[in-house]
């Protein structure tokens, strides 16, 4: 009897564990062995497999537990353990570099000849995957963004005397994340000024458009991407010193926010708060968007019946449950578009468009002790 | 016809604006001018009165523009104005430097023979108010603090690899928002180690600390208040440059994780996150308390009755609503108490007794846009 495997790759989203659970209720249907791999490729190699048997799709965080790995010469030992256990499903469920990860061992299989379908599930809060109208992960943290915009509007609002807040929002390369803070302005209290990664960071220029907000209205929210950068390609968080890389060479960013706050009480002499959103944008499960988790669960669902009609390769693509080629996924970004982008420091209205419909609804979870109830493997 | 007005003061919580409605509500059944003033003291001095005229109760922030403002040679102009309108009922809402600040106003109305009725409403997410057994905004607060916790929890166990996660959570002498990090364990998810201010913070038991922890588990998730500071009493985050003082001189606090996390990256080698929960503990409304909202309004609503009661000179305790002496409250710290702190890095069960109470029950926002619907003077 042949075995679906399923993993979670990169960074947790509120979602992932409803994509997961997609995967795992549709696949029991149609096989009898289908098992969680413990921290993704790792779970493979290492044989770690766990059965899901309870209802995990409205957790944070990875519920099987993730992994950042780059293949290098595991091929081998991967149709080993596949062999072993008769893998003939594979599901994995991740970013760009995952879908790289999937594309590689579903090209690998296919050259030794061993029958096995490989989909990938996109996840991402930072909605950067191509060919996807968007991506699971991506509307659950952009509604905590927008939300925390209004909160954080009102509560700097307050007072009567002047600040400039600098709000930092994840998203290395692409600013989807850092766009959806101009939500909030929908209701009447969002950021003042919006700066992407997309667009080169002109420090004058960014000086320029604080003080004539500030003189205006001596209150300035800004919406910062950890990810921007100045003409010579510098991250601007370079600028410190603090800093480590990851498994893939990727920087740890975090700190933009209080560099440029430092920036501004310096060459402005104006008061300032720096605040960074941090992890609570990729696991704030209690704001997550309805839409999302359904969309992210019907990936997963999608998934296994591409696989039993013995489709390999494809990566699951939204708004209309397709497949796109891994080949034209893997590694590849999707911007922000520029089109959306106005004077290079706000957003467009076209952008509503698109976005309202993915942070539709709010989740109804379970509370115990006074917060939510979660579980954990 | 006599006034009464009321003001908000200090930093916001997600329930100072259910006081204010709770007060608004009561007195326009006894009063024809109810006005609430525009930052607080100031409004007075400036006759910048507003009326109040629709339920803004589920707003973060404080609707009518908060202020820090120390009393110095206003008391005359006071007067005047309250005699302008013919003041004779004033509710100031705040914590302990309002407390001072209401304290001040009712002895001078006294001492010049002034007939008017003044009374506290108690507010601070820090729970430092003396004499209550507990502060509207604490419970909304920690509960916020308690719900991030189990999300970073679940986010930062994702990683089979090791990591030292420190976050950052308000208050400069009470550690009371620190230690509701803890109510996330009875959920099976909350910080390996607590620190407060309670305690001075001894670098090197923290190190031998962390690297128990680490060394067992390869995770450790740590709840540390901005306001720890070491036997010298230097505040750690000091330990950097980059503050300013406000209008009471206190320090801006904040860093203090980014701090410690160096040190560990230095000292110990491990990887490290620092995050700082920052404004959302105070603004977060859609995760407010139910009971707390409830609590805050009552206060409101029991202010005016006391002084129709003839009361001046008090502010509202809980949990039994009842009249202490501002004399007795104003510029006072209620502790985090020691007899709940266990071994200088953790909380003790006794404190779930008293505080899940306080966080119980959700409150239900109305959406729009995706986002909770606010409002804004």
């Amino acid at each position: 009897m042949s075995t679906l495997l399923v993993g979670e790759s990169g960074g947790p989203t509120s979602v992932i564990n409803s994509s997961l659970m997609g995967v795992v209720d549709e696949a029991k249907k149609h096989f009898d062995k289908v098992y969680g791999l413990r921290y993704g490729i790792e779970g493979i190699i290492n044989e770690d497999f766990v059965e899901i048997n309870e209802d995990i799709s409205l957790i944070p965080g990875a519920y099987l537990g993730s992994v950042r790995f780059k293949l290098t010469n595991e091929y081998e030992r991967i149709l080993e353990v596949f062999k072993k256990y008769d893998v003939r499903y594979f599901v994995y469920i991740g970013g760009n570099d995952s879908m790289d990860t999937c594309n590689k061992i579903d090209k690998y299989l296919k050259s030794v000849g061993y029958e096995c379908y490989v989909i990938g599930v996109p996840k991402t809060i930072d909605n950067d995957l191509v060919l996807t109208d968007h991506a699971p992960g991506y509307g659950s943290a952009a509604k905590y963004i927008a939300t925390t915009f209004e909160e954080i509007y009102l509560d700097t609002n307050s007072y009567k005397e002047g600040r400039v807040t600098i709000v930092e929002v994840m998203g290395r390369d692409a600013g989807w994340l850092t766009a959806s803070s101009s939500i909030a302005k929908l209701n009447g209290m969002g950021p003042d000024l919006i700066y992407l990664p997309e667009n080169t960071f002109d420090l004058d220029k960014f000086l320029k458009d604080v003080k004539t907000i500030y003189e205006k209205n001596k209150k300035v929210l800004i919406a910062v991407s950890e990810g921007i950068r100045d003409k010579n390609n510098k991250y601007i968080l370079r600028y410190r010193s603090f800093n480590n890389d990851d498994a893939f060479g990727h920087l740890q960013l975090g700190g933009v926010a209080l560099i440029l706050c430092e920036i501004v009480s310096n060459k402005l002499g104006y008061p300032v708060r720096a605040i960074e959103l941090n992890l609570p944008q990729r696991c704030s499960m209690h704001l997550a968007s309805l839409t999302d988790i359904k969309e992210a669960y019907n990936c997963g669902v999608y998934a296994v019946k591409a696989m039993l009609d013995k489709k390999s390769g494809f990566m699951v693509c939204l708004n209309d449950y397709s497949l796109k080629p891994l080949d034209d996924i893997a590694t590849k970004v999707k911007y922000f578009p520029q089109k959306w982008i106005i004077n290079g420091n706000n957003i467009s209205k076209e952008y509503y468009d698109y976005v309202l419909p993915l942070i539709d609804g709010e989740v109804k979870l379970e509370y115990k002790n006074g917060i939510p109830v979660y579980k954990k493997l």
